[in-house]
């Protein structure tokens, strides 16, 4: 019988401290460290996640705050996974899942935070998006997709938006999912192998993995620009499944907690009514 | 033990038939006939759950279909409860809820079709709607927010709107649940009571339910001009939660059965990749 790790331990493990320059190398793509035992993982995960259905009911009777769970990771790091396990019990009311994938032409119109804005959370629900604006100093670095000048000024933008956000009563939660170049590579193949999986594979993700070493270093940059003391990133382990999953169940879960919803009382009193 | 129904008894004993003129009143609000025994709906709830979730993810990878479940019914009727339990094992990946209340500013200088529009689902994904243009001829009919000669004309837009987005790969299911006025009293006086649910309680619901039968007529003709061979109406009996939920569960997965998604083959062969 193994320890749980408590929210604090986990956010100690995972938190790219604001303000202090981290490296990605520091951070164990592992994460047996935090739950050493994967049974205890999964009644971790499972746990949190029936909390996460109470306090979300709670928010959505509050309707004063909203939540923002940004899972940014490259390819085969999980998103897709950990967004269903993290809300497996989660009522479908006041969950919105957005995935931002290439903008269309009526997205470059504008500037790259305008469609991010439009998919914000409403006060009451949760919203998680399957990457975000971080794309745009991520593969827009890497592939160039703007002019460098331009990429650099994006950071502090970033930072005021979510400020922003944050002060108009959106709690945000910012997560990396870290593989190791090595998972990648048996998860890629997996894909290929499993007829049922197929279709997920995308000869695309073999030219973004030549260029891992880039990929790494922009999300480096990314996290070290943008972890700030109201939004900071948190880098967590993901090589395997259920404990990246229980991990950032806790993450949600003690996001949640601290917002700490409260069902409202209108005020009426059951003998001021007669319902006949 | 008891039989479950399958999915052609739970459509005979709720379908309201197209061309034919029906009446509210043929239709129970108990669905005792159909599940008599309780347990056995919850089994039933729950298999279907899976069911639907399994076949969601095939829905979400074929991306060429979407469905829409309508959900209709008056004030306490289970909307939101019904929505939680069918979908409760599928991905929020895919998966979209949407209430439509009041209408804004914004949404009035509009069409009333037109923000239905906005929130139908992508191919790959399954929509459910909490109200819908219904409202447009139900309240709309019975408080008289837009004039008589108008609200005669919507059926047929309904009915037009709803084959249109048939035609164009989106499979709509709509369900009216159909309670008694003693269960709304009971349900209503349940919310005033609970502390934790009397948020729920809106005063205004009481001036509705002075409006019952008005209601109920507005219902009836809306089921009666609007069930049609492409799109029929479902009047599901809703007096149970338990059985309600079990037998939306089986219409939607029978929806879904009907369209039979398929995980696309993208062609390729593990060997024609060099993953290094």
């Amino acid at each position: 019988m193994f320890d749980r790790p408590n929210i604090e331990e986990i956010r100690k493990a995972t938190l790219a401290k604001p303000g202090k320059k981290i490296s990605l190398d520091e951070y164990t793509t592992d994460g047996t460290e935090l739950f050493p035992d994967k049974d205890e993982a999964k009644r971790s995960l499972k746990d949190d996640a029936l909390a996460i259905d109470e306090l979300q009911d709670r928010l959505y009777a509050e309707k004063t705050q909203g939540m923002l769970l940004i899972l940014q990771g490259i390819d085969t790091s999980g998103k897709d996974g950990t967004t269903k396990a993290v809300f497996s019990q989660t009522s479908p009311l006041g969950l919105r899942v957005h995935a931002f994938g290439k903008p269309s032409s009526n997205e470059l119109a504008r500037d790259y935070l305008w469609r991010i804005h439009n998919f914000i959370p409403r006060l009451g629900e949760i919203a998680v998006f399957n990457r975000s604006h971080y794309e745009d100093v991520l593969i827009g670095r890497v592939r160039g997709l703007a002019p460098m000048s331009q990429i650099e000024q994006r950071y502090e933008q970033i930072n005021n938006f979510e400020k922003h956000l944050t002060q108009n009563n959106i709690k945000i939660v910012k997560v990396m999912l870290h593989i190791s170049r090595r998972t990648q590579g048996e998860r890629l193949l997996e894909r290929l192998e499993n007829p049922n999986k197929r279709w997920k594979f995308n000869p695309g993700d073999l030219e973004d993995r030549k260029l891992w070493d880039e990929y790494q270093e922009a999300y480096e940059i990314a996290v070290n620009e943008c972890s700030t003391d109201e939004v900071p990133w948190f880098v967590v382990p993901s090589d395997s499944r259920v404990r990246r999953k229980a991990i950032v169940a806790r993450l949600v879960r003690g996001a949640l907690e601290d917002m700490d919803p409260k069902i409202p009382d209108p005020g009426y009193r059951p003998d001021q009514f007669v319902i006949d």
